[in-house]
């Protein structure tokens, strides 16, 4: 697995979250997140109908933006919400973005 | 002016919401809308380095998505925040947005 950088908590740009939240399947990869704590990009591809090379593409933006984090565990990626960094930088967004049911 | 469409307040989409927000210019444009009610185009223009036909673009993708109304009058173009609507669709998003100050 490449190294990944991911930003630090300053580094965190508003626009930068809200893009990578504009699109309808990461806005679904942060909903599953948020309910599970912790799943690989192969994990939901099971239960979508895109391309892994298009969800990786998805997860990367979503971890350049400081959505989420990403560890290595043997070949795999288990990605995380960074919750507590985006509750502490922009209170009340995450939490009022996943309330709705669209 | 040319006759303009908005969105009406249940076609208004959240991954659409997110992206129009998701560029630094759009984003001051609602903020100066939050605090100033209306404004035209112009009148942003006159407090930034931005051209005009560019600002008009950022204007149409705002009212596209729902997050600002255009009134004609005369030859010009009020706009305004549709934060009653946004608040009721997104409740509690657009506060935790315009609270950011990055």
């Amino acid at each position: 697995m490449r190294k990944m950088t991911f930003p630090t908590l300053e580094q965190i740009s508003l626009t930068s979250v809200l893009y990578a939240l504009s699109d309808p399947t990461r806005l679904q990869i942060v909903k599953s997140l948020a309910e599970k704590e912790e799943m690989t990009c192969c994990s939901f591809v099971f239960k979508s109908a895109i391309a892994k090379s298009t969800l990786s593409h998805h997860f990367k933006v979503l971890r350049d933006a400081g959505v989420i984090l990403t560890r290595a565990e043997g070949t795999q990626g288990i990605n995380s919400l960074r919750k507590q960094d985006l509750d502490q930088r922009f209170p009340g967004m995450l939490d009022a973005i996943l309330r709705v049911t669209d």
